[in-house]
């Protein structure tokens, strides 16, 4: 089974997952990306992944059109016990928790930036569902979404897909951000996604995207060329609590984000990941759920390697201006 | 010029630099690895790099054996103000500092497990003196030196080289490393790298190499398969501190397990970084000089990116035992 240990420096946790080594990828040597003749996330191979946790059926009442399944290769697992243990003057703990695959579509090639609005809309009232069941176990701190689309983000499967892990501790980086944010409120006297959102809307050369509720744009100190960030107007913690109303204007600029990247980018590659409050804690003023689109235009080299110092080769206004423009950036 | 920019929430540096996105990439499309006939670094083409800030005669005491020369696409130059400015409800600063490159011999493909000992002992005496020489200048905060060697993880020229990058502000995983130690320190009453150093010794299991004055690990909390760090025994906070006559023990330590990486990994490619305090600080009892070496066996996930959370798919034992007894990792 997994196990979480702790760095004793940094206070972060690596979880070791040898199971994970084994599983399968499209991407590595030779594989097709156009190949669904036997991928396990299409129509008719549903027996090769665990059952499904949660289905929606499409517009003819009777195929699927999305589905939760557990991973396979899973990084946490259901069983263990809790709490952390001494290893000499380390720490660690079972690998408690789950991950589970959000198969987003039962076609293969229908990319994120092809679905409809009410289809990528359907993915995130998915997300909050499944948050909202999995945090009824007071076990589970922090639930994690992401979606790793393409060779250079980490992908291992072409058909489209998300995660969730839901683990029994906040990630370090994530306790780090909410601990900074808190200090810039007690320093300036408001939420700094708040002040940003602000801020970028009076600015304008670095926004990519507004509605009436969302706001899309190359940050400020972007640590990856065409690093995109979708914030919600109105302050909210917690990504689960927001208004499921609200999800088809996040399906819209998630949309148009992805759209314009992939016009502005050869061969796009992109992490995307839901950045919100641990789910046992309460509502604050201070931190502001949004998610953050990590385009990965080359590798990243050693100077940023566990050092938190990013060189970028493209500023963020010459990204929102490319992106806003159609115009495709030459290497 | 570059312009370094501060995240409001984290309080992370990104330098934002535009010319280096020129920069040449070998590994880029068809370029080929073995060609030393159009490499800047080799011998005959020494007026395609900025002139050597420092150079090493070979045995043959006419032709050079190392060279150290500017980057001539520099992530920080020397011009520019100090302090930083306000920009809106931002701070950015002029990118001051320097971004030399350490060409490590005139051979194309000598890479560094195949170099003596003591050729690798004149790489490290070059980093020490450069170092030394940097850090004259008070608005130099920090100096990091790192490597990256091959394509998966960032490197863009195959000729031996190593960097050395000086900034005028210490990286915030940098800072929060050191306050890691000084906490540890607090709470346990010594060094945790000389605690980590006790504790591998007697455990024996992630122990990869060991001599007189340093030794080298598989960390605990590995965020990388077949991640090896290598620490020296004697507490030292500053790198540039330690004593040149232990370069020796230090390179024989570099290329053993630079060399035993090479035969349990396929391909391998890594970066290695040099962590140390910052050169104007006094030295430190909690902080402890070491080097970081980190195979990329696959790309990083985005489960990884802004979370600090990593998934390792080979625990550190099983790394050390496959490194120790000579073993092909299989994908």
């Amino acid at each position: 089974m997994p196990e979480i240990r702790k760095d004793p420096v940094f206070g972060r946790w690596v979880i070791i997952a040898s199971e994970r080594g084994l599983r399968p990828n499209e991407f590595r040597g030779e594989a097709a990306l156009e190949n669904p003749y036997n991928c396990p996330f299409c129509p008719g191979h549903e027996a090769e992944t665990p059952p499904s946790i949660y289905t929606l059926t499409g517009e003819n009442g009777k195929d699927w059109s999305l589905r939760v399944v557990l991973n396979k290769y899973p990084a946490l697992v259901a069983q263990g016990r809790g709490g952390s243990v001494a290893d000499g003057m380390y720490d660690r703990m079972d690998g408690i928790g789950s991950h589970e695959v959000v198969i987003e579509t039962p076609l293969h090639n229908r990319q994120l930036e092809d679905m409809t609005v009410s289809e990528i809309a359907a993915i995130f009232k998915t997300f909050i569902l499944r948050v909202k069941e999995i945090k009824k176990d007071p076990a589970i701190k922090y639930v994690m979404i992401f979606k790793n689309f393409g060779r250079n983000a980490g992908a291992s499967l072409a058909h489209p897909h998300s995660q969730i892990i839901s683990m029994p501790m906040a990630p370090i980086r994530v306790v780090q951000e909410i601990d900074g944010a808190e200090a810039y409120r007690a320093e300036n006297g408001d939420c700094v996604f708040c002040d940003i959102v602000r801020q970028e809307i009076e600015h304008k050369k670095r926004v990519v995207g507004e509605n009436a509720n969302f706001l899309a744009i190359t940050p400020y100190a972007s640590r990856f060329s065409f690093e995109t960030w979708i914030l919600p107007k109105k302050h909210e913690s917690h990504f689960e609590m927001m208004d499921p109303g609200l999800t088809g204007d996040l399906a819209a600029m998630v949309k148009s984000a992805i759209g314009k990247l992939h016009v502005s980018m050869e061969d796009l590659s992109y992490n995307l990941v839901l950045h919100t409050m641990p789910v046992q804690d309460p509502s604050v003023d201070h931190y502001h759920w949004h998610i953050e689109i990590m385009p990965k235009l080359s590798l990243v080299a050693g100077f940023e390697w566990g050092t938190g110092f990013y060189i970028n080769t493209v500023s963020p206004e010459d990204a929102a201006e490319m992106m806003n423009a159609g115009k495709k950036y030459k290497l």
